[in-house]
């Protein structure tokens, strides 16, 4: 375990580089009898593929999802679901200038200082374009939720310190910003236009809701569903912060306000706690904020240093997303729906009247 | 593995609850050699004991540590090294009172919801008590970092919204609110004071440093250092947020000002990303904050529902913590080493050469 | 994970060393709900403890079991099951001279190889006696696995070369051999005599069946039941093979010889395999054979070397078993049923339909 | 973690079906700066494949393995390393004829018990064919271990009760028996010639030796090393049983005879244990013997049952190996190398002084 994997009885394994011969995820786990529904891969896939809009990069991958096993007749059969999808774009750019120089605000010398080896081309397994196989698991995982009726949904929140003002879930796929405000989305993507004609770049702010999770999901004390689900997306490269619920602001009321009182139904008179209660969902909406910073890959010159030390002056050119914050919500959904997979088979072995 | 034990190859195991006989950790994977300093382990309980000030509950817990095996004269032999708490002040208080109802803002309900049976007597395993083995587990590590150089800090950088203003690291442990300001400590403590008397409870912001981190430590791509911090920490009770370096402010930022250049020498210009690149550390200091909530247990009177579903009003009467910011502070350190000294041994495997 | 946890969601780590505090073990995954009958503990851990008969040492050990967490009013509750054992009995021996000398057949080159720190008394972490928390455990297992009507046995089928000719069930406890026949039980007893009248010591073979696992448990490919059994029984300290079914007669018979024929009724006209195929149980009967080496620990003259490597002549006093086999045998079904407990619950995440 | 992972640092994670898309595996944790030689990988991988001598089935497969991540120029980088092996060479056969009925001694009622689904296609997960994945890692593992100086030599020391009566590691890959006595080699494949002119398999004992593994390898107390190449080896399809050193002969020695002494230099006067000690390695070479029973598939008619229970008649058509052994060893080899390689990293962490 060199954390490549990612729970505990629904177990993703993923592998690739970005330039490598292929990316993909082993899933061990996957409960027999589910209905597999390629189109839906291929959707989940299309939503995360760049070159969408202005907004992101104008690479073009395809991002063609091949079953490799565990699938039979449309139907998971309780074998390994193995999912690749072949890098077909790169190019046979000479990276050889990238090779000795670490790129601000990237992994490079982390990886440089721990492996002494780096695979340079296009940032290689610490590249954004490892999370298409996080999006081709969370379909999965988002197929199997659908038998509990689990529906995940994340969005823009903010963009450039534009802040949705608005909420109407049917406009997050109409914009290329994925805002629930449509007047917010056209102020984002202008805010990102300005920063990409200043060769700069910017962040954003992620919200995402799960509803339908009974009450009582996650395991006590350390896989508490709040820590499973903030590792899941702290592991998402660019996001810096996550809150649950009122979470900050949270820090800043006192107890009597921030207190969820319980009505009679199983309803809550509120949901300052973002539906998670001591670790385990409370029967009322999940709700959880991610910080995601501007994107480092800017083409403006930085300075920074060499293998040697020695200080140099670095402009990254190619094809990079200005603002990875719509690219990121597809993955956010993904992984949020691998944590509750993992967690639904769990809440199995809760009890013992259950066998 | 339901949720109890944490870490990869330096693992903690806890159990215990409240009013049980004993909490206690296992730790398998301490390396052999290290030196065990029982002084400092009672330190490090004397710093999470309640009864320490007016911010916190007027509980007597001994909270004794007694070592049943893995050390033999003081030193690690590299066997489980297990650690035991006795509960002593339990009081026979009667609890049938709180059998059928579930208390606001606590984990009750997620409990009765996922076992069908619960321990009432002082939250059981959810209450924050479960974190005393965390710090005898976090002395064992913190024992382990030593030999790295490693140094870690957590501090109350706010509460009930008066917030540090000033640092002097060695003001930390002198004041009850562990503030590294004198002023703003005397301003919180007021605080938690006023919200004391209006039998209601306040929370807080905990900030986290950790000096002398090698660059490259952490596990692409699901156990990067961030991503197992955000575990570590969220899985505290009351935490409901967390973020490395700049955080939530990133998200607004432009790249040219989030990326941290670097200079000659292994130093950064600027330290926005918070020592962490990619889910690797980068050799500067590791920063995070983490968003406390107040304490739910409040002794005003509150609104509830009971198992049967039926509204009932309750009132939470015996001895709480107003503030659990300054409690929590060793803990989320120990956390933090927890962490580290798996990756320290992770680290170990990372290169061939190594052998 | 250094090697003291066991299981995958009924998860065991154990801790302890023969003359350290304590022995113990935590066991995560318990469902709630399980009656816990502390008599039925005591009666296991009695079936263990030595000082039984002239068969075994004449140590007395007390093996007192506490439960410190998990159960409330004898009732698994889904917290971390932990229990612990004292260790009274150990004497004030004096054993600086086995500080710096091998004793041969035993783990003592090997730990001082790996840690460079040996516990030397008593053997320390490699003892016999730290299969007691395992006993300890095997008895929670068993009270899950009661509830599917699984029912374990393992008893003498040979020591010293003695084999048993008959078997009658309700005869193996009645024998301080733990023989099916009592006939072979007697002639088994003088010949533990004799060796121990040489200062000498036998081994024997230990055979264990298990009843009413429903056909499909295990999990393929490397967690198969036969696979985990034969990690959980060869991990037991000197055990030196196993086989499943026939065994290693099967390796002379052919294909038309050896394959189990279903019959209607699922039924099975022969059961060479065993009772597992493919690594996932038929339904029928579960059998297997261990091969258990003679005790080490003799009291006559042997040759060794020491810390220097310089030859050093050894002859180890004290009380110790000249064959351990029936010793043994209650620790074969604990581990057997570990090993059940945790494939009962993997059992119930194999389909979706369960949900 | 439902069975396709093994390993806890080097850690192998296995997908695909007999008649799907592709196999592969993903080795998560192989240290950065090993040499890949591809050549390597391909002989090992003909050493297994099948239609090497009349002693294996007829099958053509390719076994072409791809690198798909995880080296760079030749040399692995730290990331997952995956490989796939298509599946190239499955006739488009009709195998609905097995969709309702369970062949003798095979998974196929286990897996329809345990999944409500089975993929008959050549037994789906459960043919051999699954471990040309543990061969691809195998033979990374053997590279990783070759700068250890560790070397690992299988080979069949008994077929259809023909016994190798004489030893030359020569001559092992040099007859179809993989025989290290030719004399023998011939008198086994005439065994098998007869078996499969009567329609019928046989079986045998592949042993296998170790060298150069340094003393105190292995964890305890559960994965000890014999208990972890247990796991291993009895999770090949086929393998009953396995013994260490003297195995079940040492059940009828006497402790005088079956201690193994140890010699100035580190050498032993014998080596009854086979290489370990309480579950470590002693530095002597490592010695396991594996029963394999004969192949469940043979042409002649057998009675089964269908999915209703029904008595049905079987003729297993198809190209079957009369005798797995040949093709067993160097899956054992594979298997072994991966528990070493393991075991080489988890060994780094044993002792704080190794930072």
């Amino acid at each position: 375990m060199s954390g490549n994997s990612f729970g505990t009885i629904f177990r993703i394994t993923t592998f690739g580089e970005s330039h490598g011969a292929a990316l993909g995820v082993v899933i061990d786990g996957v409960p027999a009898g589910i209905k597999i529904d390629r189109d839906f891969i291929k959707q989940e896939m299309a939503r995360r593929r760049p070159g969408q809009s202005a907004l992101t990069t104008a690479r073009q991958e395809e991002d063609e999802v091949e079953i490799l096993s565990g699938v039979l007749e449309d139907v998971s059969t309780g074998t390994p679901l193995a999912m690749m999808i072949r890098n077909t774009s790169q190019r046979s750019k000479d990276y050889s200038d990238l090779e000795n120089i670490f790129r601000p605000g990237h992994a490079d010398f982390g990886f440089y200082s721990k492996y002494g080896i780096r695979d340079v081309r296009g940032g290689g397994r610490s590249s954004g374009r490892e999370t298409c196989a996080r999006v081709a698991a969370g379909a999965v995982a988002k197929m199997m939720l659908a038998a509990y009726g689990i529906k995940i949904c994340a969005y823009a929140a903010e963009i450039a310190g534009v802040k949705a003002e608005t909420f109407d879930q049917s406009e997050i796929e109409k914009n290329p910003a994925r805002s629930p405000d449509p007047v917010a989305a056209a102020a984002m993507i202008a805010a990102v236009a300005d920063a990409r004609a200043a060769q700069d770049s910017v962040g954003g702010v992620v919200k995402c809701f799960i509803d339908n999770v009974p009450a009582g999901w996650g395991e006590p004390v350390f896989d508490k569903l709040d820590a499973r689900l903030a590792q899941a997306m702290i592991s998402l490269g660019g996001v810096k912060g996550i809150e649950f619920g009122d979470g900050f602001a949270a820090a800043k009321a006192r107890g009597s306000q921030n207190n969820d009182f319980m009505l009679p139904g199983g309803e809550f008179a509120s949901n300052h706690a973002g539906g998670i209660a001591g670790g385990l969902s409370t029967g009322a909406r999940i709700e959880f904020s991610l910080a995601v910073k501007p994107t480092p890959s800017i083409s403006q010159e930085q300075m920074t240093v060499d293998k040697a030390g020695e200080p140099r002056r670095i402009t990254i050119t190619g094809r990079h997303d200005p603002c990875i914050v719509p690219r990121i919500i597809p993955v956010v959904e993904a992984m949020a729906a691998i944590v509750l997979a993992d967690f639904a088979l769990m809440q199995r072995c809760a009890r013992i009247g259950n066998n």
